[in-house]
């Protein structure tokens, strides 16, 4: 046990500035709990003179983050400068090398290098620790790499990014498009000025894959993680899932299935009336099904300042207490090459909607091809809305394999009387 | 690190053997997490012929479970017998004190002994473990000691009674008596034979005052923890709480309020559309409020073979990593006194259900009374339902002061005309 844990910060935007909000209200009360006073050494950021709302006055300050990494009066070094590349990358080898822990909420730095960063923590006898990374306030790292150790995980998915959950919600709330409502989320601060990365699905992508690392036991994989995003789902979209007994929320999902893993991240149908339909706005939830513990689910605030600041601080704290895991649960060289199964293998239920000309014959024509690539349906709904007499067709399909599903579609697009790319769903049971 | 990490296991009912077979089943998965093998090195239960669908085979047999704690080739001993006195307790004490850690799933044994274990495992440099003593598969331990670990927390409560969570489900899906839903859940093996600690709320008194200690940095508080159970609620009560857009849920609920803690254990109304009012069945799900990380929620299987080991082992693997916490989050002699709260003073919305002889004046005299105590009304109901000419009054009141409440329903259940106790239940909003 020492008697004060030393750490530097990197960065001071929101994040930062509610790490140290915490170290400093919660300074007592911390230090009984990590066993020694938790003491900031060091502190940088770009601009020195803006308000952070915090007072920095006893700590030293540095102009290039780089300079903390060479330091020998540090414990651990928090990195919340952000990007999968330069600063962070750099300040991550150099003070893991230098035998300085790093904590950090950067889920891109450690999608892309995650595996080289463990190996070198290791390597270096430190700890990498990421609980802010994913799913803010939710404390999902520790319980797949600790609460659940005892099982062999089946599957982990769940609602991983707060901005395109809140811009979902809103549209079905408000029946407003997505353009305009992601304009506001972005006038509230909900959403990114660049948000590319939320409603692609890159964010959720990131932490899925770590997720996956730590509940299969396999590299963080992000290259071969095929995210899709929101934006090309329509108000019409919610209104005809919403109508049929379902919301639409963005999911990433990772099951092991035949020792072959198998990780997606895209907008899915879910009943309204389940547990996962009901988190809404900025929430995000997280399911870990397990052999011995069975389905168990967080549910939380998966960003802002308040619940991201927490979790970097429980970081330092389990440090501080002189707790050292691995970064993904086991030594990072037994870490597999994850064997990537096959979605189009997936079975599962489908939500179709297609824009046609209103004309007949169309509806025997699509269901034809239906039936000729062995897919049932269950629902469907046909609705003349366009003044330009395109009509909606939208059906709900039994469980089928995405490869059949995908063939069926691809054909039914290339019919002339399919006037817009369908919109083409998967509907998840939970 | 440790080559192997060696446990004795005292007691071999289900959740006993559940460990066994989790262990067997993931011997490498778990050594690789755990950094060293976990090595079962001796059992003891009262039945050696038994079977209990294990092979015991390779471990030495003891007939006296206080044999393990004498042993130096042990570095944990689980205790799965049970009780809050006796061998639990002697073996907890002995295993300690000869500087064996303990990991166990008994909330009796800790809410009533956990401060001084918790001392005696610090002066003998080894660790009290106890995840599956409350909430089961739930993480929740780890969750308050550690994830939420930067917060100063505000409240923790929820369902934590799968027993009672399962009675009051049935009781509403069916509209069955409590006696009758009872008796088929002992059948289903879902109750105790003797199931006062789970009906009367003590096994969720049990439970909370471990919580409270570790989100209040309080030493367990059983003693003056007052706990009502859910015997007295009628089929009546769950039809008449439904037609009012509420469940009945027994909630065990811990706020610290100014300074002062407020525990209880007793059976609310809260808002079927609520996520508290979905957990239905066996389910348990513990809330927690945090002043960083906002309210966070875990759902999941409150008891069982799986989700109990699934618990048992999590703390296994976690001493075998070599992390060692106080037991509850701070050092034991640091914990304070709790400083119980006035529940009186608390304010919430109430349900009373009064049975009285249908005659004019009835409701006048008690609407009286109320506005006399200052206790204002949401929703009356009244309903003459009974052969012998007596009625149902039930009333919903606005947000009043407990004490208030009970002196207004004590001067109504005296009225000649009210013949039977009135069931006064506490509002919850979440």
């Amino acid at each position: 046990m020492v008697d004060s844990f030393r750490i530097g910060i990197a960065g001071l935007g929101t994040v930062g500035a509610g790490v140290i909000k915490i170290l400093q209200t919660h300074q007592t009360m911390i230090s009984g709990r990590a066993g020694c006073s938790v003491e900031i050494v060091a502190v940088s950021a770009r601009d020195k003179s803006k308000d952070r709302g915090v007072d920095l006055s006893r700590y030293e300050w540095l102009d290039k983050a780089a300079s903390l990494a060479g330091r020998d009066d540090l414990d651990a070094v928090v990195e919340l400068i952000g990007g999968e590349e330069g600063d962070a990358l750099e300040l991550a080898r150099n003070a893991l090398d230098n035998g300085i822990s790093f904590v950090t909420a950067n889920k891109a730095l450690l999608a892309h290098h995650g595996y080289d960063l463990a190996v070198l923590a290791e390597e270096n006898n430190v700890s990498l620790m990421y609980e802010a990374a994913v799913a803010g306030g939710i404390p999902i790292i520790k319980s797949l790499r600790e609460g659940f150790a005892a099982n062999e995980i089946e599957a982990v998915y769940g609602i991983l990014n707060g901005t395109c959950n809140y811009i979902l919600t809103e549209m079905r709330e408000t029946g407003r498009p997505f353009s305009d409502v992601l304009k506001e989320a972005q006038d509230k601060g909900y959403a990114e000025a660049d948000p590319e990365f939320d409603i692609e699905g890159i964010d959720s992508a990131h932490k899925l894959c770590l997720l996956s690392s730590l509940a299969f036991g396999v590299k963080p994989d992000f290259q071969t993680l095929k995210a899709q995003g929101i934006s090309h789902i329509t108000a019409a979209d919610i209104s005809y899932a919403q109508e049929l007994g379902y919301r639409i929320k963005l999911l990433g999902i990772s099951r092991q299935i035949d020792g072959t893993i198998i990780q997606m991240v895209e907008p899915c149908l879910v009943s309204e009336s389940s547990t996962m339909g009901a988190v809404e706005g900025v929430f995000n939830a997280v399911f870990v099904e397990g052999d011995f513990v069975g389905t168990e689910l967080q549910i939380g605030r998966g960003a802002g300042e308040g619940p991201t600041a927490s979790a970097i601080v429980a970081d330092i704290i389990d440090l501080a207490r002189g707790y050292k895991v691995p970064a993904f649960g086991i030594p990072a060289l037994m870490l597999a090459d994850a064997n990537k199964g096959d979605p189009g293998e997936m079975e599962s239920r489908f939500y179709i909607h297609l824009t046609v000309i209103d004309k007949p014959g169309v509806l025997a024509e699509i269901t034809a091809i239906m039936r000729d690539h062995d897919v049932s349906m269950e629902d469907v709904l046909q609705r003349g809305r366009d003044p330009e007499n395109s009509a909606s067709v939208v059906i709900t399909s039994h469980s089928t394999k995405q490869a059949e599903i995908h063939k069926a579609v691809a054909k039914i697009e290339s019919l002339d009387f399919v006037v817009k790319n369908p919109t083409l769903l998967r509907i998840e049971n939970f």
